[in-house]
C-alpha cells in the first residue's frame, strides 16, 4: 500500500475522533480506537481501555461540541505502524455557559489491522510546575 | 534485519538511558536521543528537544543516583520504526536525603538511522486530579 494512502486513511481515522467529540457522540469517538488500546489520559488512572459509558459521561458533562485543533502533528508511518504526536487545542464551554480551553500534547500511535488504521495507544497529558505547588499546567500556550 | 536484533539494540538504547540516570552523567542520556527528538517532559515548556545543559542541571539537583525501572513496557517495531509505552518508577533522593518517588506513564519512539535505533519522540506524564485542584497526580500507583 502507497504510504499516502496510509496517511489519508491515518488523517481519516483523526478526523472521525474529532467528528465524534463535536456531535459528543462517544461510539464513534471509540470506533477509531482498537478494543485493546492503552490510553494514558489526563485524567487518573495512570492507563486505561476505551471506554464508551466513561467517555459518554465526560461528553455529557460539557455545555457543547468539544471541538481539538490539531497543531504540528506528524505522522511517521513504517509498514502497519504509524506515530504521531504533536499539540491538539481543545476548546468547549461548559453547562454554565463558561468557555473552557486548554493546549494539550498527544502522542497517537496507530496500527493497521485487517487492512483498517486503528489507534493502538494515545498518550495526551499536560505538564505540571515544579515551584512546590504541582500545579497542572493547562494555562500554557505553544 | 531480524526483529530480535531490532529489539534487542532498543533494549540497549532504553538502558544506557537508565545507566546515564544512575550516574548522573547527562552527556550518556543524551546520546540515546536523535538531536531533533521532540521531548513532551514532566514540567514545562509544552515541548522541547533534547538539552544536555539543562538536563544536567536536573540531575545534580538530586542528592544521588537517579533510578527507573519500566513496568509493562512493550515495544512494538516495523521496518525503522519503534514505539513502546508503559509505565516508570523514577526514585531518587534530595540533596537533604529525602526520598522522592513517583509512577509515571511513559511512550517512547525509536527510528533507525544509519543504523542505529534513536529516540526522536519521548512523552513522559502524570495525569491530573479533576476535582478542582488540578494537582499533578503523582501519588498514584498501578
Amino acid at each position: 500500500m502507497k504510504q499516502s494512502t496510509a496517511n489519508a486513511q491515518i488523517a481519516a481515522s483523526m478526523e472521525a475522533v474529532r467528528q465524534g467529540l463535536l456531535k459528543r457522540d462517544a461510539r464513534i469517538v471509540a470506533g477509531a480506537y482498537a478494543p485493546d488500546a492503552v490510553i494514558f489520559d489526563l485524567a487518573p488512572p495512570l492507563a486505561h481501555s476505551i471506554d464508551v459509558d466513561q467517555l459518554a459521561k465526560w461528553l455529557e458533562g460539557w455545555g457543547g461540541p468539544v471541538d481539538q485543533k490539531l497543531q504540528n502533528f506528524k505522522f511517521t508511518v513504517d509498514g502497519d505502524l504509524a506515530v504521531g504526536h504533536g499539540l491538539i487545542r481543545v476548546s468547549t464551554h461548559t453547562k454554565s455557559g463558561e468557555d473552557a480551553a486548554w493546549w494539550m500534547r498527544a502522542t497517537v500511535c496507530l496500527a493497521r489491522q485487517s487492512g483498517d488504521w486503528k489507534i493502538v495507544h494515545e498518550h495526551t497529558s499536560v505538564p505540571f510546575y515544579m515551584d512546590g505547588s504541582y500545579r497542572a499546567a493547562i494555562d500554557l500556550s505553544p
